[in-house]
C-alpha cells in the first residue's frame, strides 16, 4: 500500500488530506489529515486500506500539492556513515555503532517543494537517503520484533549546510535549515518493499549518488532495536538511515547546490522527487 | 510572572493543567492544559495575568504533581561549552559559534519526578543548565530584537549518559535517553528574570557545580538570534544553554549518578529541583 499527504492547494501551508495510492489515482482517507495522523491509530492498516474517500487521478494533482510524507514527525533520528562501501572506499573502519543526530520537522518540505538557499551559507550539499517511518510505539524493541512497528518507507533527502555542519563538532546546525529536506512523495508499507533497490541522487542532469540500499550497515530494523533502547520511537516518527559515497562537498573541487539547481533523488519502488534548488 | 503545568494527580502521564504562581498559591489559567498551549496564543501574558480558576496552596501539592515546565516543546536545542569561566580553564579559547546539538522531548520528566537509570548506561552524569523558553515565533530576528521572543526562563538538568554520548562523534544518543531531564519547577517571565543569578548542582549532597549564569558566552539573546537564522523557533520551543564545569564525567577519580542519588539543580530566583535516581 503507498499512503501520502496531499495539500489542498499547491502551496506549503495549505490544508492537508492523508491519501491512498491506487495505481493512478489518490483516494482520499477520511477524517486524517495527514500521515502521520493515520499511523497514531490503531489498526491504520484497515483503516487505509478500506477508504474510499474522493478520488483524484494523480496526472491531475499539481507537484506542490504533495506535502512531506509526515508533515511533523515527533521526531527525526538521522543516521551518519551506514553505507558499507562508502565507508570502507574512504578507509575506514564499519562502525560498531550507530551515528544518530537529530533534524527539527521545520526542516521538511514536499517532494516537489522548492529546496529554500539561505543567504548565509554557501555550501548546500545533496545526501539522498532512505526514511523509515514509524507505525506503531516501539521501546526496548529487538531487531525481530522491529519489523511490527515500522510502517513502511520513503525517500528523503538529508540537505546539509556544510559550513555551517562543521563550524562546530556537532552537525545539529548544517541539518536542520527551515524548508530544505524533501520527504516523500509517499510511503510504501513493509509488506510490498523490502531493502535492496537502488538508490540516486541527480543533480542538474549528473547522476551524483548510486547505490544498492542493501549497503546499509545499520538496517531499519537494527535502528529501531538500538534507538528503542534509548528513547520510544512513536506512530510517524522517522529514521533518515544515512547517505553513501557522492556528496558535493567530498569531490574535488567540491560541488554545491546554487540558486536554480535540480535535484533529484529517487529509490527504486519508492518514487522520485524533483526539487529546484531556490535563494530566498 | 511565574508559570507552571501542574497535573491532576502526582504521577506522570495525567492530566495537566497551566497555573499561575501567586506567592504561596497557584491560580488555574481555565483552558490550557500546559505553559507550551497558553505561550502558543497571542497575548499570553495578559491571559495569565488575568487568570483566576481554581487556587491551590503550593503547600498542598504533591512534588510529584509538577510536570515539565512545558511538557511537550516542538524543539529542544541544546547549547555545548558555554561558560566562558570552565572552557578557558579548561585550556580552550572561546568558541566563535555555539554548538548546537537536540533533545527530543520524551527526555523531560518534572522537577520532581525520577530520573529514569537505564540498565544498559554505567556513566549516568549531570549538567545543571538554565532553560530559556520561546514566548513568540522567532525568525532572522537580531540579538536586539529577540528579547521579545523569550517568553522566560527556568531550571533544566541536562543529564547526560557519557558512554552514550562519546559512542560517536555525536553526542545525540546520550542526550536524549527516555526520562532524564528535569525541566521546572516553573518559567519566571522575562520581566522578572535577568542573566546574573546564581546556578547550582548538588549531588548527594555535595555541591558540585557552581556558577555564575552572568558568566555565559552565548546570551539567550545571541542564541536566539543565531538560531533564528537557521529555523523558526515557535513559542514553547526550549534552548537548554549548556553548563560549566564540574560534571562528574570529568572528575578523578570520576563520579556519577547511581540507583538511590539524589540530584537537586537550582537558579537563584527560579527555584529548585530535586530528584531521586531510580533504576528501571
Amino acid at each position: 500500500m503507498k499512503l501520502a499527504t496531499l495539500r489542498a492547494e499547491a502551496r506549503p501551508g495549505s490544508s492537508t488530506v492523508a491519501v491512498r495510492i491506487d495505481g493512478d489515482a489518490a483516494v482520499e482517507i477520511d477524517g486524517f489529515t495527514d500521515v502521520g495522523a493515520l499511523l497514531a491509530t490503531e489498526g491504520w492498516r484497515d483503516t487505509a486500506a478500506a477508504a474510499s474517500g474522493a478520488s483524484h487521478a494523480l496526472a491531475d494533482i499539481e507537484p506542490q500539492r504533495w506535502a512531506p510524507v509526515v508533515p511533523k514527525p515527533g521526531k527525526i533520528v538521522c543516521v551518519g556513515l551506514n553505507y558499507g562501501t562508502h565507508i570502507t572506499e574512504m578507509g575506514r573502519e564499519l562502525p560498531v555503532h550507530p551515528t544518530l543526530f537529530a533534524k527539527f520537522p521545520e526542516a521538511l518540505i514536499g517532494p516537489f517543494d522548492d529546496v529554500e538557499m539561505p543567504a548565509i551559507s554557501n555550501e548546500v550539499d545533496w545526501e539522498a537517503e532512505l526514511a523509515v517511518i514509524i507505525g506503531a510505539p516501539a521501546r526496548r524493541v529487538t531487531e525481530g520484533e522491529a519489523t511490527a512497528h515500522i510502517a513502511g518507507y520513503a525517500v528523503l533527502n538529508d540537505v546539509t549546510m556544510r559550513d555551517y555542519q562543521y563550524r562546530t563538532l556537532q552537525w545539529l546546525q548544517g541539518k536542520t535549515f527551515e524548508n530544505t529536506t524533501p520527504f516523500g512523495p509517499y510511503l510504501v508499507t513493509t509488506d510490498e518493499w523490502q531493502l535492496g533497490p537502488d538508490m540516486r541522487c541527480i543533480v542538474d542532469g549528473d547522476t551524483v549518488q548510486d547505490t544498492t540500499t542493501a549497503d546499509l550497515v545499520f538496517t531499519p530494523e537494527k535502528l529501531v532495536s538500538y534507538i528503542s533502547d534509548i528513547v520510544t520511537l512513536n506512530a510517524g516518527d522517522v529514521i533518515a538511515t544515512g547517505t553513501t559515497g557522492g556528496v558535493g562537498h567530498a569531490r574535488k573541487p567540491a560541488r554545491y547546490l546554487k540558486d536554480g539547481s535540480i535535484l533529484e533523488t529517487e529509490i527504486d519502488g519508492l518514487g522520485a522527487q524533483r526539487n529546484l534548488a531556490k535563494s530566498v
